[in-house]
């Protein structure tokens, strides 16, 4: 067991010149744009390039129902592409792009733990390569396009109380979150009720991760709605001949950022979109980068497997045309005993019983995603010391009885090594034939759409959807996108809409509230309450303990 | 003359791999961090390393009193380096970062012009290495740490009237000037009157070009003052532990960015303070590293030689120990007849009237650096095809009479070979010996600091403090910043402080009206008006012209 921080072991490892990782995945040279010695944007005409040449097997990295306990998806996608390289295997990782909100604010670091990382973990956690920073930009230029339009005359016509873009920063800022803008007199804009979001919830955010192109993306730009018209029609980005210059400043953040993990292996990292009112995975040419330059490509979704891997197949696999081979659930014996009703305080201690009942979550989780999802699947759990020999056999005879197995994943405290269990897990399952399927049929009714969601992965009662979730979603429907698949937005902590509701809830609906249409990312926002779209700072920031010395060496990231 | 935009002149030449570039001026390899082939970071390292190898000659480009007739000073910072390189010195240049605002609003680009520009002139105005959006992003840090520290508690006891540091987007968004944040209840912050600047107006992005290392960058950012308490008492950034993570985001944005002029000479382009709020040079660690470079370093100052070049000398050269050995005055001469009292729609007419009338404005910016600042100097006309032979003589005999030559600078449409003559001029002065001295004694008051440069500088009668600017330098007096240099804030078009007055003015006195401190960039901002560090958008955007074909190919920028 290491006691080091991750920061402390990230910065013990010598990485490989980035020119290096690149060539030993293959991507040749002239596709290569060198951000410092280790960090690389590779550029997307590659993928045009080597259509023809075929894809590796998908891997997904999903989990349980999330806990305060902790799950470990990162690291054990990290820590799973390790292991497959070190049992021979070319494999290659795909993973979202950290914001600067949680790193100053409570969460710290987000690029794997122990030694499944992947560095430059600080770089990778501040700024990296400004992706983020272009994506707010676009987003800004956007919002002060609509706002002039307004000032110079509002010739479309756009009602200042049907404004439906905000402006975003990457920072935990609730003091944004409610503003009155536009004040000052009648040469400083029209005053108006207004907020900001954090960067990564911007639709932008969304459109970037879901563009196959550079043309896809300017079309999906072009057709964001970002107000209505005193008459109700929907004002587009393209409206106001933004797409162009907002596409001019995404043009490099639409290229997919190559780094390494700890042990070298390729590591895509791009792309970090909200996992409630967007669909919460890294970027679709992310994702063909790493098929295209692995035999084997792990990706992870948002969130738990309910919510972040169905979105992956219903919004991210359905419009990129992705076909995945195996699924790994993450679990941890402490989070199955705190959804059987443990307090936090406690999980250190065995407790079978306990254990027993919060069992049924996962089970749900993997029996939707072999039943439901269609897809073979190994349960991961990330081992902690005090998990015990007969807690996990309990684990391990409970998924073997839905025909799972279930490999320990040590990767935290021993890297690659530590992963090799679950990587022979994956290679095998990847041989087995599936039945990939989405969950809902695109063209059924929103209100059809959500009830299966609900019924089928929730296992609910249906959906019950408020008179004003009736009214918005004939308005959309009567818009014209009524066929767009759908991005739930509720709490991650349950099955349900009710975060208290642990384990593996039965005889509940879920109420939707509101439903809105991102119209440029392409799929229908189900809101089941409020969404909180702009976080805060902690009492104490984490941002407080951040320091850099004279040689740029930096301290205080976890 | 060539009728090609700047862009397309721009793509149509092939620059050197950034490598090579380096390595053509002596940069070691191992301070090369690359943005992709034709950009770079160079490790600040690189100055601490050869701090015992001698510096080139340092040479000021400024211009006259500018006018909506253009003078072009980028465009001859440029030409004149690759003018040095053609009669076969090792010369480099050093200059200012644009701001995303004005290339989506009414000014284009901002990397010169015609034949005499910076490449990738897209990527250079679009992000460019993301300096900016760093110093965004400590802003907005410092920002949301401020406000939580409000929301948490107050333990400080900060005013809620009295917080002096803004929100800041690097963007022309009017919308933003004036707002009220803190909106919607007791956990969404506190309800206060509040406001963006445009990122360059940020002091850190003052602190960024004046800081000489990391440590310097500390401990300016941990003496910048946000608020102030209830009992007037200064609130720092270190009083809020925000010095370490700010810095930690500014880490690589301290290192300069090396790109190569259209004829491959270096150029290193690095920070792009306001430059009437703040200092309006590009950074200090930029010029140090060309000073090493070149034996002959170009860089330029904001606006005029009053203001500029004042700031250039008073603040910058006397914080890093620069000393110049030559200055440019840029002109033009339809700029001088607009002095004289021409409009701008006649100013492609000789007047030789207008122009004598319009001279004083030249001579007295050339008698202030000759007898003033104590440098010798040049007198480079933008040539326009316009200007006629007896206008250029006048302009000639006036500037000869005061010991001054005058060269015709014909980058724009010939770059670095219509740069020669001017090239030659300045390698002459850079053999005379000078009298460089400061305009004041940095221990005199503020008020006899603020008389001198009113007197010396501008040739008025001498400063007026309004009675609330008085309370202010006894205030700041008190705090023990009375020693800083002054960073005036007037009127760019005027010798004085009321734009109307052009040319040469005499028999004025120059009104302060407000007085603060920016006390990590460590200087006194003495506001003799309202001045806007919000700009918004024009009627018809710039951004509405800008598009990215398929290849990631940019149009519409110029």
């Amino acid at each position: 067991m290491s006691f080091k921080s991750d920061i402390e072991i990230a910065q013990e490892t010598t990485p490989l010149k980035i020119t290096e990782v690149a060539k030993n995945c293959g991507v040749d040279e002239k596709y290569i744009e060198q951000y410092g010695n280790y960090k690389a944007k590779i550029d997307y005409r590659m993928l045009k390039d080597l259509k023809d040449q075929p894809d590796g097997k998908l891997i997904l990295v999903t989990a349980i129902t999330p806990t305060p306990a902790g799950e470990g998806k990162t690291t054990t996608s990290v820590g799973l592409a390790d292991g497959l390289r070190k049992i021979g295997k070319k494999a290659v990782v795909a993973l979202r792009e950290p914001s600067l909100g949680p790193v100053f604010g409570v969460k710290g670091g987000a690029a794997g733990g122990g030694y499944a990382q992947v560095v430059p973990m600080e770089d990778i956690n501040l700024h990296f390569t400004g992706d983020f920073h272009a994506i707010g930009a676009a987003n800004n230029l956007m919002a002060a396009m609509l706002d002039n339009h307004i000032q110079q005359g509002n010739a479309l016509g756009i009602d200042v109380k049907q404004i439906t873009w905000k402006r975003a920063v990457d920072m935990n800022d609730r003091q944004l979150r409610h503003i009155v803008d536009g004040l000052g007199g009648k040469a400083q804009g029209v005053p108006r009720e207004d907020g900001f979001e954090i960067t990564v919830a911007s639709e932008i955010m969304a459109v970037l991760c879901l563009a196959s192109d550079i043309n896809d993306l300017k079309a999906r730009l072009a057709r964001m709605i970002v107000a209505y018209t005193y008459d109700g029609k929907p004002v587009t980005a393209h409206d106001l001949k933004a797409e162009g210059a907002m596409a001019a400043l995404l043009k490099d953040a639409l290229k997919p950022n190559l780094v390494q993990t700890l042990e070298h292996t390729p590591a895509f990292i791009h792309g970090g979109p909200f996992a409630n009112i967007a669909h919460g995975c890294n970027s679709v040419t992310a994702t063909r980068m790493a098929l295209k330059m692995g035999d084997y490509a792990v990706t992870e979704a948002g969130f738990a497997a309910d919510l972040g891997a169905e979105k992956f197949i219903d919004i991210k696999c359905r419009m990129a045309g992705l076909h995945p081979s195996a699924v790994v659930i993450v679990a941890t014996v402490r989070a199955l005993k705190y959804h059987g009703g443990v307090a936090k305080a406690d999980l250190n201690n065995e407790n079978l019983e306990a254990l027993e009942k919060g069992l049924p979550n996962l089970l749900q989780h993997v029996d939707n995603v072999k039943n439901v999802y269609g897809l073979p699947c190994v349960v991961a759990i990330n081992a902690f010391p005090t998990d015990t020999k007969a807690e996990l056999d309990l684990v391990e005879k409970k998924c073997n009885e839905l025909g799972v197995n279930v490999a320990l994943s040590e990767v935290w405290a021993k890297g690659g090594e530590g992963g090799k269990a679950l990587a022979e897990e994956v290679v095998r399952l990847c041989e087995q034939p599936n039945n990939f399927q989405f969950v809902y049929d695109a063209d059924a009714s929103i209100e059809q759409k959500l009830d299966t969601i609900v019924k089928k992965v929730y296992h609910g009662d249906g959906v019950v959807l408020t008179a004003n979730a009736k009214k918005q979603a004939q308005q959309l429907t009567d818009l014209g996108f009524g066929n767009l698949p759908i991005c739930m937005a509720k709490t991650q902590y349950s099955f349900s809409d009710d975060a208290a509701l642990l384990g593996a809830p039965k005889g509940f609906t879920v109420t939707v509230r509101n439903l809105k249409v991102s119209a440029g990312a392409g799929f229908i926002v189900a809101l089941t309450g409020d969404i909180m779209t702009m976080p805060g700072l902690p009492k104490v920031p984490s941002a407080e303990k951040i320091d850099v010395d004279e040689n740029g060496k930096i301290s205080g990231l976890f």
